[in-house]
């Protein structure tokens, strides 16, 4: 047995993702794969004994993108090992081991983010013949509001996707990773779409899921400073501070803002895009006041140069964002010194780049 | 005495719209001009005895992308003729003559779209030497949703720049026609905007003035069908049918398809333009019952193969896209067909491509 190594192989790497943007839409009549992968019986079968995938933290509602407009971030996120194991009822998955920030979390794979995600990529697949075997490293904090949820069901479904063969494209994982959030966090996509496609992704629709990936420059540089309080703030308690209604001109605004983000997201465009990011008069407004200091770390962000700031997902971690990475620090510190200052909160800053790749296969070891 | 003529000339060609997406923004402190032009008294000077200019249709509200973001329409519009007359008190504007379907507009310059722009101009010029004498050619009807007010006001704003020389900018200019539209028909740029700076205009803040051109590919083909109904629908009337208030889930689906809307302008994707224009479920849902036969007409639009149709502006005017000209005719008769039959209403259908050009002098005599 030879252990290969393919660090940041990307998924499905024939799909049309390197186009500027691309629209992306499930549609099972087009799915379709190499015989040879295939047993009579119409299942896949495995190309690997175990697999190692990484899928990267997101930010989500990025101010006026609330809801529908996500992005990935390189170097911070969770992993997932799989394997096939004899001792596990074929057509089923085992959770083994759970490690780092969330072993508090359940084991039962019905009731686990990564669980249920490689449940629905095997039932897509039709596997029935082989047992898996998973165990979860959590790179993210849970309730941080960086999508440590979709981290572990992207992880998870690029997993089994990979262990045999890659059939599945990029929008299939996808919908496999929003039944794992539909359970766990609420039925959005905006956290595990980026974290499975990399970059910016728009959520255009659900129903059939039209995801449209907006391509940031490569030759442009972003980064992230990310701050994350040692505070609890639950997505369901951030979730019902929102207003039931809005009016015509919030609305109006907001609409205009979100344009104006995804111009600038196309376009490169940094002091646009964190203009845009810090212009929300619908959601931030109303949850920023439970999140303490987080007005006075908004403020000292883009005092420090950061083009725009604002809550990430559904908080409590602060984003701000920068063009180069040492500014980037010193926004952060900025960021930390107003948390503990106005909001008597320990935090931890970070740096860190768009992920342009997503959720990948780190290594693999043949059958 | 010379005639010159200059089709389609630019107005301030060195300003940054060739870019693909350009920011522009009223900042007083950045408009300079040759001093040559100035008198000693700051006033600059006419360098023409007179000048004709023409500003086109305009799109507006575009689905989701209500309030904020319009478009201009070629080879439809309003024509400004403007001269020096001693008869006219210096520092004033005079109304000549009106022609066409604005035969009853008032000509008082006071109240009206042309004259208001005319002396906002003026008075950004700090004209008082010499008063000018404006005839007005309106080559659009009124209350059709194409913008009629605002491209009389564009022409008008566009001609007392060009006869003393095009000193203020594109943004400046917007800035006069904006003070018309707020006496005329309301305080939004969404017209008067695309109709100065052709293409696609996003207004992303009014205080400061701040407008986004989202340049659709050149390489791209780009038609409107443009189906007006002999029925008035007064724009108070259009808007007192809008809702007060918006749901969440109302608002994040009109956001994600502005979104979408921008990128597919960016990227000249027609599909997803056209899918964006009919997605509305904000607005068009209030207004098209108000418009006989609005529902079946968008049908026979999409049937007939247009990528997507809305109301354009307030209404009663349908708009359809389609990348065909000849094409856009065969959809245009069934949307005709479609509002005698399902609204007892006449209407005409006329095929336009995207300006891209804005607002601009026709011709002009020198002094």
């Amino acid at each position: 047995m030879t252990s290969v190594c393919c660090f940041q192989l990307k998924v499905n790497p024939t799909s049309s993702i390197s186009k500027p943007q691309t629209h992306l839409r499930f549609n099972p009549s087009t799915f379709a794969l190499p015989s040879s992968s295939y047993s009579k019986s119409g299942e896949p079968q495995p190309l690997y004994s175990s697999v190692k995938s990484f899928a990267p933290a997101t930010v989500a509602n990025l101010g006026p993108g609330f809801d529908f407009l996500g992005c990935a971030v390189d170097g911070i996120g969770d992993y997932v090992n799989l394997r096939i194991d004899p001792e596990v009822h074929p057509g089923e998955v085992s959770i083994s081991h759970i490690s780092g920030a969330g072993s508090k979390l359940s084991k039962n794979p019905l009731w686990n983010c990564a669980g249920i995600a490689a449940i629905a990529v095997m039932k897509m697949l039709k596997v029935r013949s082989v047992g898996l075997s998973l165990s979860l490293e959590k790179g993210l904090p849970l309730g941080s509001g960086l999508g440590s949820s979709a981290a572990s069901a992207a992880a998870a479904a690029v997993a089994v996707n990979e262990l045999f063969g890659g059939p599945l494209s990029t929008s299939e994982l996808v919908i496999a990773g929003l039944e794992s959030e539909a359970k766990v966090s609420g039925y959005h996509a905006d956290n595990v779409a980026p974290s499975i496609l990399g970059g910016f992704v728009l959520i255009r629709s659900y129903d059939p899921l039209e995801l449209m990936q907006l391509k940031f420059p490569h030759d442009k540089n972003l980064f992230f400073v990310l701050v994350n309080p040692e505070f609890e703030a639950p997505t369901k308690k951030m979730r019902a501070a929102l207003p039931p209604e809005i009016t015509m001109s919030h609305h109006v605004w907001n609409s205009s803002q979100a344009g104006a983000l995804v111009a600038s997201v196309l376009q490169g465009d940094l002091n646009g895009l964190g203009k845009a990011l810090s212009s929300d008069k619908i959601v931030e407004p109303r949850r920023a006041p439970l999140i303490p200091g987080m007005g006075a770390v908004k403020k000292a962000a883009i005092e420090a140069g950061a083009f725009g700031c604002t809550i990430s997902g559904a908080g409590p971690t602060a984003v701000a964002v920068t063009d180069n990475e040492e500014r980037g620090r010193e926004i952060g510190e900025r960021m930390v010194e107003a948390f503990m200052k106005e909001g008597n909160l320990k935090a931890l800053a970070m740096v860190k780049q768009l992920d342009r790749v997503g959720a990948r296969l780190v290594s693999s070891v043949p059958r």
